[in-house]
């Protein structure tokens, strides 16, 4: 039975290695046997079709990101750690990319995923409500009605269609720049909202600039 | 010829409406035969695959779309047809749905659309980025460094993947409030940057929260 879980987990890695860097369109399950060393029989036997090993990598990422989304809801972030959020998010999102890069077509296919995906969504928007609602109440930003929510909602979007974006407009970026620039569109939707007691987050945004400096 | 002509536009006419109603991956080239009554080999003498079908749909949109986002920087708009450019805009997007909705995969099949396509996305940006600064030069909107091009980005990001994003989201809502909702939280990405001059601005928006009511 260790063996068995071990060959699940051995197929799970190479598979979304392979669908990351090669286009999840481009690889067989036979490639993926392949790259592992097994025949193609027993990867069958453990996963009956590429539909199946997409799902088991998508309820990893479901785990992975839920935890990663629900942490500063259970423990509030110091100021300076918003911006650290931000990439820590982008790059768990980076780490499944090829399901990102081509969510359309993969939930056409996978129908079932539609739902929990649209529910991580969800729970996207309602963090970075949560993150916002209270850098609201230190005064850090202020929020004319309705403005709040839209914001939320606008950097759920901005996080799901970042790397399609990317793909057309800027398709020889290096992963660094990508993440980098999206991060810094995420912060650069915030700045409007900055109140006077906005000096901490002001030097976050100068901080990150360095960085790329 | 004047017959071979109108054959083709009922081809692409019957493909649009079949693409954007029951899903592009759906749909074969003999159903498009079969809805305007000629043959399978009718059809392939005039389109020899779906593909170049898809084709020929994409250059007609991208010559509309290119006239619609042409129009206010050539011609400036007044302050209160801001909001219904925007309505154009999405209107557009709404007609060639199929293609916003599933833009990954056909991009994917047809990769000689991606160029053509990323540029559009720059020419929206553009486009945007010259009606921020009208407004900003006017008084209506104040920005800080950096934001009026980032808003611009957003914008034109905001109406590429504001489809896909609502049929995760809102799988059950009608169009009508599909592009009013994707038009209002636009609106919602420039409110914070009204300046002591956007009152017309402001009732811009008050009008079209009316409007909805």
């Amino acid at each position: 039975m260790a063996g068995k879980v071990k060959t699940k987990d051995r197929i799970k890695a190479a598979a979304l290695g392979l669908f990351n860097n090669e286009g999840e369109r481009e690889v067989s399950a036979v490639d993926i046997a392949n790259v592992i060393g097994i025949s193609p029989g027993n990867l069958h036997y453990h996963y009956s079709g590429k539909g199946l090993i997409i799902e088991a990598l998508f309820a990893e990422f479901e785990t992975e990101i839920r935890q990663v989304l629900s942490a500063p809801v259970n423990k509030p972030l110091a100021v300076e750690d918003n911006w650290i959020f931000l990439y820590i998010v982008f790059e768990e999102i980076w780490d499944f990319r090829f399901f990102y890069g081509n969510m359309s077509s993969i939930l056409a296919r996978i129908p079932d995923l539609a739902a929990p995906f649209s529910r991580i969504l969800a729970l996207k928007q309602r963090t970075f409500d949560t993150l916002l609602a209270r850098l609201e109440g230190d005064g850090h930003l202020v929020f004319r009605e309705g403005e709040r929510e839209a914001l939320s909602e606008r950097l759920a979007m901005h996080f799901t269609y970042w790397l399609q974006y990317n793909a057309l407009r800027a398709p020889t970026a290096s992963p660094k720049s990508i993440i980098n620039h999206g991060v810094y569109s995420a912060l650069m939707q915030v700045t409007p909202y900055w109140g006077d007691n906005a000096q901490s987050y002001a030097a976050l945004l100068s901080e990150f600039l360095d960085a790329q400096g």
